[in-house]
């Protein structure tokens, strides 16, 4: 843990301008968890030839190759893991080779966004009706890894981020074939910020006020909680019964998700609360 | 339903490079489904002054004014449901006007991604690992809504997209106070397309012609769904108990949801089996 919070510094691109008052965040931990706990991230970037920015499903994992032991509270780079031919890789890797083939070290600007909706708030009236979740965006330069020693701390970094000890469990290392079809990203991050909604409805005065609404509509919130299901064996899988660590996952995850959603809906205390509806 | 399938056009932008040869999808209706069904969509556009993308998460629904009727296989829509004073809006009004006060029709250019995981794909080695998954982008030209039927329309399909028929369960209409509060954007789509994974694991010869990996790794599927919990009332509901349209909805979500992630993890008939095991 590091001793202080540390806090992605405020700039006009990271800047959370509706939820100031109480949803926002800049703190790396918060941040970084959001991401981490993310099984695919959407990652945008602002292609040459295209008047929209491209978005990919990926995977990735927040980490330090340099200081392994870092906390999630740290500076971290974040990791993510594609193909050499997809498009993003072959942009990034033009993008650290000017015309000149000087390297430049920057990178392809990049934006990672992580979101997950925890409840449905069904209130009085559809304005008021929201969502309790969070979402977590990160700005960076992206580069692709050369170094095979941090290539290989990625890889199991982003495995591991599935299931937890999966890498060790699986015919590891790679061999050269699978090194070189497998590319990873390094994003050198510069900024980050989170949001999020907890919390039950809340409705505006002339709705509380309405005794043929407050007696006619149901409100309240619906849980949204991601399930891991019964695992379902390969024709060729020869491990019976399903391994304890991949059932403890299964267990922790399960309720885990649960709880989360549970604890999300319950309403804050008095002093913490929106002051203004509209941010619902 | 269309007569003919209608696909979006092969463009730079939206050409789905790793997946042609079997999961990648053009169809309107395969691409409607997957934004449709997603509680939140990641929407980026790029901002003049930063060079990182913006990417914000948002409530959308596909949907048509002039042909309410349409089918999610038709030419659609996009409406995306934000606050006045979102960066978003505000850029979006600014582009639809130029320097001159001119208008133009063209909007903002962002794109829409939305990306559902159905399985974690556990492999015998990190490199064969995957995700079952469904992913869909959209690009198209947005603009702010200003016509009042319009954007009820608007909000009508959004609200009822959280829950079906919940509009008509709440206090409407929306006082002038609402409908000032709230803008909706209509995005007029230009392309899009979608990629997904279904099966089990597809491991590489080396790895099922060695016993000692078949002996010690488990492989398979691990079915991932979201579920909808318990309802959580609001501290001020009246209504007891659930009213039956909202457990309605939960029990056919949770089935269909657990029903879908089942389902991708059934290995395709050998004839629509990946070619190539680098697709996982």
């Amino acid at each position: 843990m590091p001793r202080y919070e540390l806090t992605y510094p405020k700039e006009a691109h990271n800047t959370v301008k509706r939820y100031n008052s109480r949803g926002a965040s800049y703190a790396l931990k918060t941040i970084h968890e959001i991401i981490n706990a993310a099984q695919l991230l959407h990652v945008s970037f602002q292609p040459d030839d295209s008047p929209f920015p491209a978005v990919l499903p990926m995977l990735g994992q927040m980490g330090s190759f340099d200081r392994p032991s870092a906390d999630t509270g740290d500076v971290l780079d974040l990791y993510l893991h594609g193909y050499v031919s997809s498009r993003l890789m072959n942009v990034s890797r033009a993008k650290t080779t000017a015309a000149d083939g000087q390297e430049t070290p920057d990178g392809l600007p990049i934006t990672i966004a992580a979101s997950f909706v925890d409840g449905l708030v069904l209130a009085l009236s559809p304005n008021a009706h929201s969502y309790n979740y969070r979402s977590a965006v990160l700005f960076g330069y992206a580069t692709v890894v050369t170094d095979v020693s941090e290539k290989l701390y990625a890889m199991e970094c982003i495995t591991n981020s599935v299931v937890p000890d999966r890498w060790r469990q699986t015919r590891v290392p790679p061999n050269n074939a699978e090194m070189q079809s497998t590319s990873v990203l390094k994003v050198r991050i510069v900024s980050g910020s989170a949001k999020f909604r907890t919390g039950n409805t809340h409705d505006d005065r002339c709705d509380l006020d309405d005794e043929s609404v407050l007696d006619s509509v149901w409100a309240g919130v619906l849980p949204v909680y991601t399930t891991l299901g019964e695992p379902i064996p390969s024709s060729y899988n020869r491990i019976n019964p399903v391994p304890a660590y991949l059932e403890q996952f299964r267990t922790d995850y399960n309720s885990n998700s649960l709880e989360t959603a549970l604890e999300a809906a319950v309403e804050p205390p008095e002093d913490k609360k929106a002051v203004d509806p509209q941010d619902d």
